[in-house]
């Protein structure tokens, strides 16, 4: 992952979740039953794939949305999947799945697998034996797993944000990731264990990186969320590495009336790309000008 | 749901969760490649139905074991729930999905919109807002939502028994299923916000009932994973009413080497019903000579 990001200069990565209105006017036309959307859907994914490559290292991949068109919108994810990987970006299944260790195991296959992901989103709540087959795939060569440590919703505190006698919820989740993935460091020191951190908390950031120091934070909630770059640069270190930014909507709406949509999703990823390196390289003279 | 525990004189449910290995003889032939392994899955649903309607209230069909094999799989589980709809069993889609609200809203149309299961068991980790597009679902027609409070596998204290101010992370679950469940009671003072309850915690049962008085619990960890018929008792009402008990391998593996796999099914489904209608009966029982 460190070499992507190196090599694009930015820890960007396009959150691709379509909908019916979310696709450019072209493909809008095809979109009235599930069959004509998963075909409608893959032809965007394979748009935004085009755009987006070289410009960011990576794609993250919501499975809900295909999901909801049943089999043939799962066929469409796999193929999503398969030219995002064929293009060279990294892949994120942002699938969220969770439960007792031999079903945790089904899913592990089904999406870390060959053929699937690079990476996938798991939910902690099961506890750490539920999170066991996702770190057994590492050694079959995936490449990441992210914990659901801190979601960027409105309402998530009223869980995650749980008083325990030292910390909260989310900071035992913390804990919890960071002893789970220090067996999992790769050659850089970073482990392939990581962290959904969302940029709706910046107070938080800091915290948590301070918890998992060694983490891979992945960044939803940037953009029409509200994050914003400055608030997120905690969970970087001074090289600019730590963390994968995501951004859907500000990349993905522009393309929905533009005349080129392909153009639009790479001016939209490149300006998202800039944003992001701008805010790091700013982090980095403040750091030297303090050092 | 009542009344399909009523009709049929007991609580329970099958849990389907096909492996390979779980194939009835007949089937396993059939079992190389994802291709024939999801029509042999199929097969198998529909042996499971034809074997256990009439005798069980409901089957719970997990789809992780069917997202394996990849779409086919997923085009599998669909007709699953088909079959078992057609054959008048309460389908429970084991599913544990839980996202930001724009995207559970997604997984909520995946499942429970017509074509899907009739309740679909969701985690809680992301907050109230994100259970809130699965409550929707039940003014359309849908008929429940487990969310998961305490479920059966071993390490699931670490994360769900968080010691609080008040009580532990899954007291406050269930305080917040209560509470959401408040607004969809039926008739019958149950609501259709129900909670996963594993039998594997059976010290817990009791407390947990009294945290969510109307919610329906649903009980996985019977038989194999331990839990035994008696420690579950607190989860029912003094009619018998109040939990669907889930048993999943005591169902299935007898069938694998059977000459006649159905009536295996049907035989040791009765079996289960018997078992857990028969505690029932003497808590019944024990209950009346107290009173």
């Amino acid at each position: 992952m460190e070499a992507a990001v190196r090599s694009c200069g930015n820890p960007c990565v396009v959150g691709f979740d379509p909908t019916p209105d979310s696709l450019p006017r072209s493909l809008r036309r095809k979109s009235r039953s599930p069959v004509s959307l998963a075909d409608a859907y893959l032809a965007f994914a394979r748009m935004v794939v085009r755009g987006t490559r070289g410009v960011v290292p990576g794609l993250k991949v919501q499975v809900a949305c295909f999901e909801r068109l049943g089999w043939r919108g799962v066929r469409a994810y796999e193929r999503t999947l398969e030219s995002a990987r064929d293009a060279g970006l990294l892949v994120i299944g942002d699938v969220k799945r969770g439960d007792v260790p031999h079903t945790a195991a089904h899913y592990a296959a089904a999406h870390l697998a060959r053929g699937g992901a690079d990476a996938v989103t798991v939910h902690p709540f099961l506890g750490p034996d539920s999170l066991v087959p996702f770190l057994d795939a590492l050694a079959g060569g995936a490449r990441g797993v992210f914990v659901l440590v801190r979601t960027s919703n409105a309402e998530s505190t009223a869980v995650q944000g749980s008083a325990l006698d030292r910390g909260s919820l989310c900071s035992r989740v913390a804990r919890l990731v960071h002893r789970l993935g220090s067996s999992y460091r790769g050659r850089n020191g970073w482990s392939a264990v990581g962290a959904v951190v969302g940029a709706t908390h910046p107070s938080e950031v800091g915290p948590l990186r301070r918890r998992m120091p060694r983490t891979l934070f992945l960044v939803p909630g940037m953009g029409v969320q509200g994050g914003r770059a400055r608030d997120i640069l905690p969970a970087f270190d001074r090289s600019g590495f730590g963390a994968l930014v995501v951004a859907s909507r500000r990349v993905l709406d522009p393309c929905r009336e533009a005349r080129d949509p392909e153009r639009s999703l790479a001016e939209a990823s490149r300006a998202f790309a800039r944003e992001v390196a701008d805010a790091l390289r700013l982090r980095g003279d403040g750091a030297g000008s303090r050092g």
